[in-house]
This record gives structure tokens, sequence and C-alpha cells, in this order.
């Protein structure tokens, strides 16, 4: 942020009185600009015991296998987001279930916040941002061709769940950028 | 948003294109300026079979109790956040538990994010944005000055959650603004 967004004046970052951390200031109308985590939301979709993915047709990680989800957007609840991201990106329009994982990764001030969610039928197909959404059973995962650490950690734990029928709230903390495997 | 944040050139609010909801745009850079909901995580803290509350000293609702919470930070994982708040509102430095209440409130673009948290002592004390802070017996919450819905629904939950013992997510949406009891 170079410019403030409310009066056009060039900001400042600095520490404000009464903070503990620089923000973007306004010395002109002294308007102080947070900038906060940003929540993606989403679902892990099943059918009987497979999962959908969804095929990235966009960057980043074009190519590679997701969960479909995507930015939170204002207006919405969480599980509104979740289940809009489902279908934009796999026209597949699930039943909402429990928050299944919470990830934080600092490194780039985002939250993860993943639904389970069942389909009633193996209604879905690509939206504008998948090439391919495909039903994967637990050994059809291509762990090799995952797209975010987020992704490989929530299925991770969803294969373990399902071995005891038990999905737990899983909270995860990502603090290292890893390289892409691919 | 008027000015554009990077380049200082007057904004736009219109649907972009691959896009279908309005942004600021910046004609100039073309930067699209998205406005997502804030995450304000914070702690339902127990001592006992007491819980911690803090009375405001700053607006909105100064003078009423709340649960030790506020806006999420840039490069700090959620439960860090809960824990930071914490510290900042109560002084008080718990171990931390699982994410408890999940609140979406649309109408804002707020989502709260309240972990249980347990005092290994009675440690805590007004930071500079809490008046006073009081451990509270369930029948000795002070319901009608509490400063937000999201509070009254998270106590609410914990009173019935106590009987059994068992202490599940609870994902609530907000989707009415009510007025202030007080």
């Amino acid at each position: 942020m170079m410019y403030c967004s409310v009066c056009g004046a060039k900001t400042e970052f600095r520490v404000p009185a009464d903070d503990n951390r620089p923000r973007h200031l306004c010395n002109q109308c002294n308007t102080i600009h947070y900038e906060n985590p940003k929540i993606i939301c989403g679902c892990l979709v099943t059918y009987q015991d497979k999962v959908l993915l969804c095929k990235r047709a966009i960057e980043p990680r074009s190519g590679l296998w997701t969960l479909p989800a995507g930015f939170m957007e204002n207006g919405e609840t969480a599980g509104e987001g979740a289940l809009r991201e489902t279908y934009e990106e796999a026209y597949a329009r699930p039943q909402l279930g429990e928050l299944y994982a919470l990830t934080s990764i600092p490194y780039i001030s985002q939250v993860y916040m993943i639904f389970r969610a069942e389909l009633d039928a193996p209604e879905f197909g690509p939206g504008p941002e998948s090439l391919e959404v495909e039903l994967f059973a637990a050994d059809e995962i291509p762990w090799d061709r995952l797209a975010f650490q987020t992704v490989t950690r929530t299925l991770e734990h969803w294969i373990e769940d399902q071995k005891t029928g038990h999905f737990p709230l899983h909270t995860i903390d990502i603090q290292e950028r890893i390289q892409a495997r691919v």
C-alpha cells in the first residue's frame, strides 16, 4: 500500500499510537489501513467412500489437484462460502457437514476452513477454474500431484478418519513453505 | 475505497471480467482490490468451573462484558492470535484447547473463532482495552450486560455443554443485527 484508499494521499508505514505493530497510515485523513488474514473456505466432498478433487485450470499450481475452495466473500457465512466455491469449481451441490480442517498458514496470512460435505448422487463437473473434477478412493489419490500442503494434510486426516468412521475437527498449522513436488 | 492503494488513481466499482460481483478496480494500474471477511479470534478461558470475561474499556459496547478476542493479525496462526488477544485483554496465559465456536456474521463480514482454553491458576487482570476481568460461574454470567450476540450464543453453548462435559465445535450463523440490550 502506497496511497490512502480513502483520500489518495501517500501513506506511511509506522506503528500508530496505542498499537504495537506497524500499519499503513494516512497523515492527511488519519485513516489506519489494517491488513488481516484472508479466509479460504471449501469442502471435502465425498460420495460413498470417495473424495471429490478438482484439477486446477488456473495459477498457482495449474494442472494439480485440489479440494474445491476459494476466498470467502463479504456478506456470506463460512458454510455458504464453502458451498458456493464447491459449486463454482466443481458444479457440485453437496449437503454441508461440520468444519473438518482449520488450517493456518501464517507465512501467507491465510486460514483455510474445509467443511465435510456429502453428495446424494455423483453429479459434478469442471467449473471455469477446473480442468477436470473426479472422485478418488483413498488408494487412488494422486499424492504427488496435489496442489497445496493444506490439501495433502487434510486428505491424510480423512484417510485415517475413514478407518474409524469418526471425523473430528483437525487444527493444522503450516509453518514452512515447501517446494512444489512437481 | 475511492483511490487505488497501489498507484493513487481514482477507482471504479464494477464487475471485473471473469468475475461475478463488483470490486474496486483501478483503471490506471489494473489492480483489483478484493475485500474479504475478517477473522476475530479469542478464547473461552475457564478456571475450574468458571469462565473469564472482560468488561470492555473501548467502543463499541464499552462497559459491557465480552470474551477476550480481537482481529487476527497477518503472520500468526488462529491459535496464536487467540492467545495473543487473551493476553492483551486479560493478561491471562491459558493452555490453548480446541476450536469451540465458529461464528459467521455476514452482515458485518466477520468470522469469530473462539477456542477453549484453561488456566492453571487464577492469574489475570485488565489489559488496556478492559476495565475489569473476572471469573463467572454459570449462574453468575451477566446476560443483560454482554457486549455481542456471539458472546451470548457461545456462553449459552458452554453452559449446556458443561452439563455433559462434552464440548463439541459449535457453528453459529448470526443473520440479523439486534438492538443492544442496554
